[in-house]
């Protein structure tokens, strides 16, 4: 029999095919296309894009010349721009603002060819280091409520550039999905005087069925109440609500488990499409005590219709118990 | 200057790409696939599919025989099924239920090439019609919260089978999406004691930039903070919390609007995919005052990605005005 089930955090219902679950094989998807044409993340080709706002590069090497092992440069078609103020006013019953913000990309590596999946543990700590600078030096103009880090891997998961990058979107309020997470998390304090997240941590560790790999720090599983089939967390253990202002130690596990549980999904997948997005606190101490930052892994694998966006509410055809196993069988290959 | 907008029913922001506005032609998506092999919805192939729950056809003609104008049978791999209980339950934390429920399928023609904006107006209210049935039929089982009816048309929109067809889906819950727009409704009405769909219509009416359509019962506009390029609603002017308790006379009005909006669409982008789907109040009535009924039409021109999934924060390339001119200008032909 199917299953229904709530995840605690969105109050989102999503049923669960455990029947005849869906196995990796029974996915089709796209697969990432070869390059095309020049490369305006291509060392070389740095007057392509934007000038850069972040670089790890030799010293004294001037700005946007080659030499550079990651680099930061606004989005060329920009959503959003910091040239403006927000402006917030009503029309009517709806509320417009000017669109400030930013958007930037983030080029992993010089390397063309060079995925997420094959890099060593230190190339995604200059990633996710260099995540936590922008958002550290964006958080300082208090019009930022919002600093969103998000990557999209091949075409079916919006990826337009084959060259290994992720973005992050500046925002003058906080998004939707963030605040249906700090709305539930507040609510379980109020009631439990707990983190919610801290407690799904507990239980997932304790239960293990849906757990996939962990560290001293951090554990990645696959949620109870997984929308899409090989949705993937990852959580740190302790309580912790922002991001970028973790210890030194624990970007190094972060990196770790990031790369391992991403080289998974591409082998157990061959290569999918994929989204992944780090769910932080927004830049505020008031939701300190029960909002727990976490990244979520989507793989791109099945169409959203129009139960879906009626709804909020999904068909699974992979139950997360089922996944697990997949991905835990796979251990990832150590390469450093 | 780029904008942002808040969608006040479901308090989510949008960026709105006010500058260089996408037009039809700008967007790409595949084309409808043309049949291959043998479609279970003809007529003639009923024995493909589960026996009907509901048909259109001549007196004292058998079930599930050919004659018929529309069937509504059981999806054939169903999600949810009746043949269990709820029987909700906690897991730890996590909520868990049987997947209790139904799954059906409306065969809206028996004619395999007749798509739904070729339809009459009297064929579609046919349609809309078997909706109400359905609804009112499946409400009577006391352990149904909700019934979604939804459209999926063109492959990039969910659609499997290209033989014209709705669906419903009857839960033991209410839709997260849902109930957000409850708990939207109830605050603006505890605040001014209005409705605030009752509100957005007065304020789309007298504005005018967003209209495409309107007849004595409802109105067809580009929502101010829509996700979507060419996003569509279309609302009962008077205020209405309940689809399957509308008055007689209104079936026929809104047959005539969403046949002639969804053929607007089709001509303007060139049958694009799409998706339908009736936001319907739960089966209580306690949401009366604030609760307004209404349908949306998404047409799947854009991807998906990592900041849409991380954050419910949508980038839409296409102003609800600049859509709404193109819409307005097409003049749905009368064709009865």
């Amino acid at each position: 029999m199917n299953q229904l089930r709530r995840d605690p955090i969105t109050r989102r219902w999503v049923i669960i095919s455990t029947q005849r679950g869906k196995r990796p094989h029974d996915f089709k998807f796209d697969t990432v296309k070869k390059r095309v044409g020049i490369c305006p993340f291509d060392p070389g080709n740095e007057h392509l894009a934007p000038p850069e706002v972040f670089a790890i590069r030799p010293d004294n090497s001037p700005p946007n010349t080659p030499g550079w092992s990651l680099r930061v440069v606004p989005n060329k078609f920009p959503a959003l721009i910091m040239e403006c103020e927000p402006n917030r006013r009503a029309m009517g019953l709806y509320d417009v603002m000017d669109g400030f913000g930013t958007h930037e990309v983030i080029i992993e590596t010089p390397h063309h060819e060079e995925t997420f999946d094959m890099m060593s543990t230190d190339k995604v700590l200059e990633i996710v280091k260099a995540y936590r600078e922008r958002i550290r030096t964006l958080k300082k103009d208090r019009r930022i409520k919002y600093v969103l880090v998000f990557k999209n891997y091949g075409p079916q998961a919006g990826a337009s550039l084959e060259h290994s990058h992720s973005q992050l979107v500046a925002l003058p309020v906080i998004p939707k999905r963030i605040q249906e997470k700090i709305d539930a998390s507040k609510m379980h304090f109020q009631y439990r005087e707990r983190c919610l997240l801290c407690d799904i941590v507990d239980q997932e560790l304790q239960e293990t069925k849906r757990l996939i790999d962990e560290n001293d720090e951090f554990v990645a599983f696959e949620p109870f109440a997984s929308r899409f089939p090989f949705e993937t967390w990852i959580v740190p253990k302790k309580h912790q609500t922002h991001f970028e202002d973790a210890d030194e130690d624990l970007y190094l596990q972060f990196a770790r488990i990031l790369r391992d549980t991403i080289r998974r999904l591409t082998e157990v997948l061959d290569r999918p499409p994929y989204n992944f997005m780090i769910l932080n606190a927004p830049f505020v101490h008031s939701h300190d005590e029960y909002f727990h930052w976490h990244l979520e892994i989507i793989p791109r694998l099945t169409r959203i219709a129009g139960f879906e966006w009626g709804s909020d509410f999904y068909i699974n055809p992979t139950p997360p118990e089922l996944a697990a196993e997949y991905l835990k069988e796979n251990q990832a290959k150590e390469s450093d």
